[in-house]
């Protein structure tokens, strides 16, 4: 349950290192760093392809129809957020569009994760200015009822606490809790390191099977081939 | 209730001058113009990004697996028109493709919004004929039962009349009725003359919460910041 | 109900000619040759657009959140293939990336067809590999549970048969089996040399009203025209 | 698009007589008899089962989370009428409970259709108040922003006009236009006279193959039975 | 892909002993009892609660909007059967009322197992004619195109060829090859006749934890006990 | 995020009596009584009516398609406690039976609240054991993969901390945090005691408008009458 009208103002974010770093790597090969945990639902799509990033979250509660909290975040952002955004209920209508883009790219935000719909989609992509969200929806908002600013949120199915690492990109948004960065990022090098071998030796017609030693697992769990 | 089995041929058209500039000002700004009312359900969706179209409606209902009355409404279209296609029951077939597209064309229609699926997408785009849809699908359509054109139908959620004006781009589709085509341009021109100013200043910093003055209504509205 | 557990080595390919030529007339072409049957939901969409694929289908039937059998299908793969993964109940985690797309295009694979989700899709697009997809998503899978390869599967609704033709592309994903894909390519050809003349017609403003003449058959089944 | 803020006092209910006798045919027949048009949407069902209603449309244009308008409309309510609730926007909030029950069984309604949620369904049920709804929700809603009463309304996909006979059941719910009412009332009639006769032959055996001559149009359409 | 027009008299029903006696034992367990394979869709469920039948399957593919080979179908029934009907694209039409299930019940079927919708529901209750579908709706429908009866197809996502046995209950269907009915029977009954001895200790307070030996692999696996 | 492979065995238990109160006010009110906030998505529903239930939670995380720690769970019910099981992915199979019904019952578990699907349903309602779940299906699960107990989770869409307060009943699900339980009562019994002397109000026809003093604002929102 949520606690309604406030605004924390001082959050404890992560590792400014990892959670830079840690875009490169991607959100599948982070979430497997992280054990298999950490997925927004993957209804969660960018509105344009193509980008890739990792920041801090500052996290905003809305109310339905109402993106009073969006401007209030906005104080609270610094370079290398993102700003990641809840509803109380489902709700598709376009809380943000080129305006708010525009302040929170002033204020250095790096994205947008929003459990709800956004507008304007052209001109974001124009600006560059990246969004992950569950619609795009020409209807806006009002600015009536109070929601929170950095308190933990459920987004998409996901709980999200300010000052988490957000890593979004094509394939989906994952949350990295802020004391499990630096351990992310590490573990994240170790399994890219691991690829390029792999990725040459299956170019080459090495086939999975052999490279993994997953015959003998198979024949024991009964696989049969038949001609 | 529809009437079936008709074409009414003298629809009454929105003003020209209006129905064509609105394109210009997007789907959410004439929403907003508006007072927030005649959009359509977000799942309508551009079959490929990056258009903005406006135009008056030649209304169509289809009945389900059936795209007998497109060809009729062919003939109904003049230039400057957009085809609204509402069917009597949901369905997903691909009732317009490239051959229909070229015959639109032909007659002039700027685009089609349907409430059902289209398929040669791929042509489409290269012809350059906007589609918004709620899906694409490879499966035709036969050509057997009446359906109507020239009627009020609703179309995602949204009652069409013929010659309403039609605003379409990235971010939906809106509906504006023909009577009130001149005042909608008028607001819609209003509205986006006063966000040239706003978008500089929070380009260079200034918070929405002191260009909208909206820390005073939080405080009254009980927000509280936590350090 | 499945077979689970096993390989089928040598299936029965439908005419490589006809399965290499029917890609160049498209999914809805495809399905109309067929008389109207043969097409996946249309739920099934490209990961990225542009892409025209047709090819010989292996099957593999896929445990939920497991993605072992995968690395089994790889080696079945011979070039023309195209892989058509259905999985035992709903799911939509990522079974795909980068490494086994390496893996299937060293084998000679064209495209992949999959009623479940894929993830790097950006890296999926700069290697140029087709997807169909249900969903895309970074949660990968475990190698626990043994599937089948090469066995009759349903895949987004469809019956596929190992060796039946795939055709797939913007509009969507068709199945023809084997023992009918010479007459299928016979019929699409058919289909579609009438098609350019009708296009100039109806690009010349001729209504397909008077080409088809449905003016007739329009009138006979009660079409009112109201000035 | 909507008239918003206003409420039309003096609405012309369809004929009493044929909008109190169409309930007993059901939806289902009613349906039939009006040419197979005016259902809603089949996602809308009654919040208990074994009730069959039909009567009068007051209808009502409510807001996304607010039923200020249900307040306004219960004054409106004549007895006969059911009333029919329309939202701006999709919502599954629960706009009706027992009070409001109670309020418009007081003013002699007989149920309610609503594109939206409702809650007290046990309460409901006990009172004896039938509901035809989308959702079922606890969440209540507040009193805020103007709707209207007895405009024309899109509810659940279908127009539904003041004094229109609204038919529900188990099956569903048709709307009927007020000033078809007494034809397809006589039409109901008339279809349901033959179905006793049919009834009792298909209970002795008899095939509707032979009931309704089908085997000679499904031999001529090529229909081949193999032994 | 679908063979259309043809209708299969001479089918081959499974083991009638254990089609019948498969009932008893609920769709739960003998979908465990068949390896866990062979289940319909979870959308699939009963018009009215409190049922369990298990019959051999007739099966019978529909056209979108058209019931006309329910009648060819209803020829084809013996008594002990169960009809299970597809559609060859998603549709929620009303194919079946009460006229349809008397002529059901006339010939011995012992339900309807139907990918697509049914009306009547609150008579076909009455009557205790068991209907699972995927949804209910007043739309009838139109006898104009051919399927065919006694072909294997994909009923909510599982092939079901005639003769299989469906078993049916409030949890769902479950689809039983021919050739594995009494195989199956034989697995239902060993698993059922260990579930009341394990019932009575449960009862007593013993836990699964101890029951069935979980706390050496729940530590083995890493499980931690935090005071 | 989730912690995977913990079990936490002290919770703190809201206050008993006030946990036990609860359910007399039914979801609806408490959730008012709230502020409007901790209802779970609308997707639950019990999986028979009338049944209305509060107690403290017991929380489980669960895998996709596992079931194993539900068994673990078991053993930290205490009389009174209703138990709340989350996936770490969508997944609709079914979870809970009977026999786990009968441990929970002989531990003294009041409900089960699942994010997923139970089976036995027949069974259960029996039984007299309520669930509220997302899907109902006879797909059983598997006991291979460490989940935790007794952790935060986000069960449809809200954060359930163990020992909260969960009230249940047929318009939904709501969570009461553990230290809000008791003012939450006191608020639920003031708002219920107003609604008797309302009701009385408006069964004598008094309308909601006048009772609740709402002409004047309604006039001063701009409502106009039209005869």
């Amino acid at each position: 349950m949520y606690e309604l009208g406030v605004v924390y103002r001082n959050i404890q974010r992560a590792d400014r290192e990892s959670a830079d770093a840690l875009a490169a790597f991607g959100s599948a090969t982070v979430h497997e760093a992280m054990g298999r945990v950490g997925l927004l639902k993957p209804y969660m799509r960018p509105i344009y392809p193509g980008t890739k990033v990792s920041g801090t979250a500052v996290t905003v509660l809305l109310q339905p129809g109402d993106n009073w909290m969006m401007h209030v975040a906005a104080e609270q952002i610094q370079p290398g957020d993102v700003v990641v955004a809840a509803v109380t209920a489902d709700c598709t209508d376009g809380y943000f569009g080129d305006l708010l883009a525009t302040s929170f790219m002033a204020r250095g935000a790096r994205a947008l994760v929003i459990d709800a719909g956004v507008r304007d989609v052209a001109v974001l992509q124009e600006m560059g200015f990246p969004v992950w969200s569950k619609a795009i929806s020409s209807k806006g908002t009002i600015k009536a009822t109070l929601g929170s600013v950095n308190i933990p949120v459920v987004c998409a199915g996901m709980m999200v606490s300010p000052g988490d690492v957000i890593v979004a990109d094509d394939d989906g948004v994952v949350c990295v809790p802020a004391v499990r960065a630096v351990q992310t990022l590490d573990a994240a090098r170790k399994r890219e390191s691991l690829e390029g071998e792999k990725r040459a030796k299956l170019a080459a017609g090495v086939l999975g099977l052999d490279m993994y030693n997953m015959r003998e697992p198979l024949a024991k769990a009964g696989l049969r081939y038949i001609d």
